[in-house]
């Protein structure tokens, strides 16, 4: 489990603020892992390994396991126990539900003795209000990502909503901002959009930004830290495809280590202009 | 799997609109069932077999299984594959994600070669906009059931946002209902607020609601039905903790057979009342 201190240390001795996707989806992984018994998880050991020192985040996303059912939920629960302790562990799920219900689902992705996964971090979706959050708080330590600003087109549909307390996806930092602190708290926002962040760090001026849409859905890494970086970095930026499907080969791991590469040596420089490093 | 005409028909023959929702949970289950090697299964059967003839639906909570990691699942679908085929088959899961994720959730839990599950119908959650919903339509003859107005605290924090739109609720109603018909979608309104459902109608004058809130929650079936029933029904009521624990002990099954008994004869009552009968 890491702090916002430790999160913040890790960025800096990495020179990274990345965070790796683990998007695993069979059709699209190399032929030779079908081999194994559980390909999946042999999938996501090695890109792991080809990257853990690039990155200060993994983030797995259940509904790709979820898929495969009970093979699935295996393939999870190996992955999760494989990441690496250095590196923060957001499972993304994008729950939301009332308060019994988010409850349960904290213990599904946080309590280890429950389901066999104690994930450092959730995402979660706000459109329930409080309660759909505030079960996650009582996890000491852990982290909750509630969406904010999305990256794909249906964002356009209701978070750009003008309502009587700003835009929604204002309203739903600031409302979630009253829950806790940013040591707890952090805004999925994405890079679609760079511009955009200035905007956000009005409301939201310390919480880590989770930041989807670099990559594979066109976001630009240095408009994104234009707008939106921090004294304290304050960024993750995910890629997901872009890294693990550099390749479909043997040499998968390999390509994956340098697409995340490109992307660590951009955020040094982007972490040194903003005199960080 | 049941169409709407299907649907109404139920309802009609069986005189009931009810959803026996099946958030099972090992601690409130009763002590003997823990002997079997399938507690929560165990406890599903029996509720299923002495309400069948009773409601026209069933909803598990996706949450209450996770909780429990592969053995939740396994009791997930194996309960799945119990629910009688004249019932609608729910999984209340409340996922709401972009267009490739969404995709994959709804495989997790309409194809039932994927994952081991085929449910009729979905909860989903609309913050992300129409690419976290029409990802489900592609599944023919399914239905996707939207979070719209919920029954807890929560509710009040952005659902009743005056936007340009529209309450917020509203607007996620309209730009629903324009993504596909009521064959296909349905909404969650909440049954704390009796009086809601005629504004509600306003804006889903044909679509089938799924009420929870009714029993535990407080909601009072009569001010339901009178804002809400329409000349098809058109409403789901859900009851999960009054009826599944009536009773902890060994009669626990015919104690929510009870319950569920109430809850039909009254629904005869409004079916008669409405003229649908």
């Amino acid at each position: 489990m890491l702090s916002r201190q430790e999160l913040i240390d890790q960025i800096k001795q990495k020179k990274s603020f990345l965070c790796v996707g683990l998007d695993t989806d069979l059709d699209k992984i190399p032929d030779f892992l079908h081999d194994f018994e559980d390909p999946i998880f042999e999938f996501n050991k090695r890109i792991i390994d080809a990257t853990a020192d690039l990155c200060v985040a993994y983030k797995p996303n259940a509904a790709f396991y979820e898929t495969y059912g009970v093979k699935g939920l295996q393939s999870l629960i190996k992955t999760y126990e494989y990441l690496p302790k250095n590196c923060l562990s957001i499972i993304d799920a994008k729950r939301g539900d009332i308060g019994n219900t988010s409850d349960r689902y904290a213990r599904a992705f946080f309590d280890k003795k429950a389901s066999g996964m104690g994930f450092d971090a959730i995402t979660v979706t706000p459109y329930m209000g409080h309660d759909s959050i505030t079960p996650y708080l009582a996890y000491e330590g852990k982290w909750i990502i509630v969406l904010a600003l999305t990256s794909s087109v249906g964002s356009h549909d209701f978070q750009y909503l003008q309502t009587n307390e700003g835009l929604l996806h204002e309203a739903v930092i600031n409302k979630v901002n009253t829950l806790a602190g940013a040591e707890r708290i952090m805004f999925v926002v994405g890079a679609t959009k760079g511009q955009e962040f200035e905007n956000i760090r009005k409301h939201a001026p310390n919480n880590f930004l989770l930041v989807p849409g670099v990559g594979a859905q066109g976001g630009s890494l240095e408009d994104v830290c234009r707008y939106g970086i921090t004294s304290e970095c304050g960024l993750l930026v995910n890629s997901s495809r872009s890294i693990i499907y550099a390749s479909n080969g043997k040499n998968f791991a390999e390509a994956a280590r340098a697409e995340a590469l490109k992307l660590q040596t951009q955020m040094a420089t982007e972490l040194e202009k903003a005199g960080i490093l």
